[in-house]
């Protein structure tokens, strides 16, 4: 769950372009005391629309995408996932005995590789493929990190680059002869199927290492980057802080090539200003400033993917800003080998 | 979750008629094992379509549906609900500002009736409206019932009437004069908005009593009726029981004038074959013989609702029948206090 705005049906209103609108008590998760001695539960739940052609691979990042609401708050064991799908009634039944074990083998396979187990769920037939999931877990106090504890001093740590919707966008392209028109001077086809591909593997990477590692360098609070885009969650974050406390981002790491197509539609993902929506992104992490450093190494050699220092915490109103002329990082598409995709 | 097939995405199969399909480990909840001394996570999910037409009820049924999961199992306390929400795209935003408050406004009522709150959930638009949600609790050993202990001599208690499918179609039909032609003969327009009241207040009405005297008149294990009709969810609970029994019903009580309309349908709906779906039906409870008419006579204190004995556990090969000719009672379109709706 990723919307920080409070549960309460008046105020309760959709994104204007279809993209998930969720609600909650103003953090990733919800986190409910248990009657039993001290424990929580702590859980979240998302669903969505598939938007990457391979079904396995859809089902991880659907999966990696809810998991990826436990990891912002630093909880690193999931105890159970149950799977919601709805299976669009347009598909033949061929096509759904092929796409459907796909999405299910791949949610699976990927809580597995979180160290959970798909116990459930439910299913429907829908108009629209529809895909998601309920992660839940019981913790103890120490297990979560509350996102509410910045201070003037932290840096904003970012672990997966920017660019997934308009990389999975201007796959789409490659058949629309019209956009491909409009982008075509910026980028090669070749560009964005390697884009596509780091959009798919990074979307489906889970966010686990990022979480463990903010307990190690003393993370003072994170969210996840999915819908609202890099500046909506940065200050969806800020907005909850106990100090007075704001975030100045100066650095966006970008999937190669993404930027310029962003700018040759003329903004139309607002990618530069903060505002294209992701689906699985990185963790956004407030870490100490002396530690930083020693986080990003520390998950690229575990993991192999680099994590960059985007941006500071100051004195705030606790609302987030982009600088007016950011450093826009391009992020090779390459796999965790080094090697090209 | 309601259906008892393993979670084996080969295996998993869509339901024909557009009827909820759900996977899990053959009972009702999911049940995990915590790695906190001894409590297990007890947890369900539930999401489906509209089928009454008055918001605020449907969100109420949503959330009764969903708790009835972990009524069927004994859990007398849900610690925590998230709703899940698809508004359809065809709603008009004046139309959407009225309809979905309301619907969450059921869903939390009811959940406050139940004794638990919703903490957070997901909305995405999608072409149908769409309903659910998520109920969780954490348990320890003695606060959920496992539905296997069926033996022999024990009765089979059903706690709400069959029919609401019936009934909620038969209400539609009202406005279809070729439908209405059909049925005209065996029911008036009267009885069947009754039946039609009759069938929303029992959807939304909790099993939470019921579940509660399962323990005090020590069931044996129960499941909710719901889209798989009578028969199927008796036979699901029969196919998991320990001992070498099965399950016979000679009683089936149903919404007043239901078992005529289903008759001058051709058995389209195969109530009386035990086949018709139910929304949030009753609990479907073993008993021992001897404290059955106790647990009946108790909820209706209670709750001013009736039960009824309607079929017995003998020794058998784990399945379910309905006798050839089975009593058919009918349960009139009562309120609580004995008015007529």
């Amino acid at each position: 769950m990723g919307m920080r705005r409070p549960f309460d049906p008046v105020a309760h209103e959709l994104d204007p372009n279809f993209r998930l609108t969720k609600f909650s008590i103003g953090m990733d998760c919800s986190v409910t005391p248990l009657r039993h001695g001290g424990l929580s539960l702590v859980q979240t739940t998302d669903f969505f629309y598939p938007l990457v052609d391979d079904p396995y691979m859809m089902g991880k990042i659907t999966c990696a995408n809810v998991l990826s609401d436990l990891y912002a708050m630093g909880v690193t064991d999931c105890d159970n996932m149950l799977m919601l799908l709805g299976v669009s009634n347009k598909l033949s039944v061929k096509e759904r005995d092929v796409i459907v074990p796909m999405l299910m083998r791949g949610f699976k396979d990927c809580a597995a590789e979180g160290g959970s187990s798909v116990t459930g769920g439910q299913t429907v037939l829908n108009p629209w493929m529809t895909i998601g999931g309920v992660a839940t877990t019981v913790c103890q106090p120490n297990e979560f990190i509350m996102p509410d504890n910045a201070v003037m001093g932290d840096v904003l740590v970012l672990t997966k680059p920017l660019g997934t919707q308009v990389a999975v966008n201007a796959y789409t392209w490659l058949d629309q002869p019209e956009r491909w028109n409009r982008i075509k001077l910026v980028v090669s086809e070749d560009d964005v199927r390697k884009a596509y591909q780091r959009a798919m593997f990074s979307m489906a990477r889970l966010n686990r290492t990022a979480s463990r590692l903010m307990h190690k360098y003393n993370g003072h609070g994170a969210t996840d980057v999915t819908g609202f885009g890099l500046l909506g969650h940065a200050n969806n974050l800020a907005k909850i802080q106990k100090n007075e406390v704001g975030f100045v981002i100066h650095n966006l790491p970008v999937i190669a090539k993404m930027a310029s197509i962003s700018k040759a539609c003329g903004n139309m993902f607002g990618l530069l200003q903060g505002q294209s929506a992701e689906t699985s992104g990185g963790l956004l992490i407030c870490l100490p400033r002396e530690q930083a450093a020693a986080f990003c190494k520390d998950i690229e050699k575990q993991e192999g993917y680099q994590s960059w220092i985007i941006g500071i915490v100051e004195k705030g109103n606790r609302t987030a800003r982009i600088i007016d002329k950011p450093r826009v990082i391009e992020v090779p598409a390459k796999d965790r080998d080094g090697e090209l995709w």
